[in-house]
């Protein structure tokens, strides 16, 4: 199991990944694409990372906006998984 | 271009599809499944229907629960397109 993680090591992961936010108990960042469809393929990659990795992110569409978030709830707050599947999905878009 | 219902239009299309829910711009259904991944494949559906159809969904996912939320933004409410597509996405999960 993954260890809530504290204030600094937060800081040093959103260091490392900028486009993240931290807000109480999850990690987000929004994803803009051109249209639905482009919005759907992404969330397919997301998906493919969060069952490999066994950790699902939350997902809201709103046509080419993709927002993601999170969380890893059984420790009711963010820990390294969180950090290390945001990365993976930042991979997607690099 | 699809014109804002009444709210008598409403309540019979309501009845033709009772598992959604009208609540003031849009209708909604939340979707439940068993995991993830047969979530996802649900929100791939529902996108083939949306792209054929030209109208997109608000699609929020939680694990296993899909919620769509379908409005006619340029209207302003709800038209007989959502309702069309909702429709459609019901056929998915008979």
């Amino acid at each position: 199991m993954a260890d809530l993680l504290n204030a600094k090591d937060i800081k040093d992961w959103l260091k490392k990944l900028p486009e993240w936010d931290h807000d109480k108990k999850h990690i987000e960042r929004t994803f803009e694409f051109d249209d639905f469809s482009q919005g759907i393929e992404f969330v397919n990659g997301v998906a493919e990372i969060a069952e490999e990795d066994d950790h699902c992110p939350d997902i809201d569409i709103r046509e080419g906006k993709v927002r993601i978030m999170l969380s890893t709830h059984s420790e009711g707050g963010v820990t390294d998984l969180d950090f290390e599947v945001a990365e993976k999905i930042d991979t997607l878009v690099e």
